[in-house]
């Protein structure tokens, strides 16, 4: 499973605070703790702010480099602050994300194609997200077609089926299961992402709503997740999951979690 | 879901222990808390001494039946047990089990075929437990086709697909729930059944594997489960899949349990 540690995000209150105080700690411990969680990548997004997103992606990404060497996932919609982030870093990134909105076709794609990074493609686009497989399926086509045509492997790409809330609809997740399987017998080597959190707005009991649907989604094909890496409930959800569908050998990375007490009860 | 209690069955040692001291009052509140716990059926096995098993299960029945009107699921090898039962039992009852060994097919099936009951079937014969999708359905082509040809319709059956631990056949999962879209596809109105526990033999965390394993079955298409009805994990998973998988109209069973306090954090 490739984990993208979503907690370096500057929509959320505190990050926000920690960017525009220059508090390299707090985001430099943001890092390491998700490092230490078992991420594959870090995501990295550095607000909404348009004139301060340059400068603030460049300052976030020297700072995680600074202590942790995983690959970060460049999080924007705002070309110059993508071009700022990829100047300085070190590792091949990914970028989060061009959907088949024509903004993000247009300002962000040749960003990504000119670097040949590691893309995330979202199933929307200037209508919104479609309310069908095959609604969906238009654009994953397109958008795939277009990341080929420029040189990027199937391997370089994290689609994200998208899901909404269960509460608007008791097909939501099934249409998101759908949607991947599509995704998977359509294009058999790219890899299938997600979060986990949509599916449950509105909704008592949100963290385990997220687990179960989180496991669903892997016995659907979902291969690539973007979650908080220290979440333990849900970590033993996705390696729990990955066990059953046979995709842990001999039961190993289970067991290893198990005996260095990241996941099941917590340790006193 | 059918949920069916598995907590009434002598080979545990606190209810072998009521069964031979005619402790009724233990035996009436195990019956109690698994209706109150949302129990469709209640299991009742009366434990493992032939000679003692046909009266012991008769005084279950009645004990049973004394403060509970949910239908019950005799559970024995025996047919002198199970006719015993059916001697007292007030509602149309569920057989536990018949499988592809001759002395099922001699001794049970004729009594679930002379009484019409609901009937639960095993896929395993003489030889065990097949290690294939087509070992299983070849058995359970024959059972259904037998208890069909006895005048059961599809809908009074429960097709338990069997599981084996995945710490020996990381693949052991995966063929259960191959198993149950099989069993789907060709008998499309039968109730596919099965317990939750044999999965994590042999592994830690074995309550967490348990439930993850019973919602990817959900997904399967598991619509029936032998267990503890008052796990209220076990339950979460149980609610949130089938939810997850749009058989729980507007949300309600979910949200209604959640009120009533029945999944989810503990109350204090």
């Amino acid at each position: 499973m490739i984990i993208i540690g979503e907690k370096i995000n500057g929509t959320r209150k505190a990050v926000a605070a920690a960017i525009r105080e220059k508090d390299a700690q707090f985001i430099r411990d943001l890092a390491t703790s998700q490092a230490e969680g078992g991420s594959t990548y870090l995501d990295v997004n550095a607000g909404t702010a348009p004139e301060r997103e340059p400068d603030d992606m460049a300052w976030l990404v020297s700072t995680i480099q600074a202590v942790c060497d995983l690959p970060l996932c460049l999080d924007s919609a705002n070309p110059a602050a993508l071009k700022a982030g990829l100047d300085v870093v070190n590792t091949s990134p990914m970028i989060n994300s061009v959907s088949g909105e024509q903004a993000r076709i247009d300002g962000v794609l040749p960003l990504a194609l000119a670097h040949q990074t590691d893309l995330i493609l979202l199933a929307l686009d200037d209508k919104g997200i479609p309310e069908t497989v095959e609604g969906r399926m238009e654009i994953v086509r397109k958008l795939v077609g277009m990341a080929l045509d420029g040189g990027l492997t199937q391997a370089k790409l994290h689609i994200d089926p998208l899901v909404t809330a269960i509460s608007t609809g008791t097909g939501n997740a099934i249409l998101t299961f759908d949607t991947i399987r599509a995704i998977r017998s359509e294009f058999p080597d790219v890899h299938i992402t997600g979060g986990a959190s949509n599916i449950s707005f509105g909704m008592p009991l949100r963290p385990i709503i997220n687990r179960y649907f989180m496991a669903l989604a892997i016995q659907a094909g979902l291969d690539s997740a973007i979650i908080n890496p220290n979440d333990r409930e849900l970590k033993a959800a996705i390696m729990t999951a990955e066990m059953l569908m046979d995709r842990d050998k001999y039961c190993l990375t289970f067991n290893k979690a198990f005996r260095a007490g990241k996941i099941g009860p917590k340790p006193d």
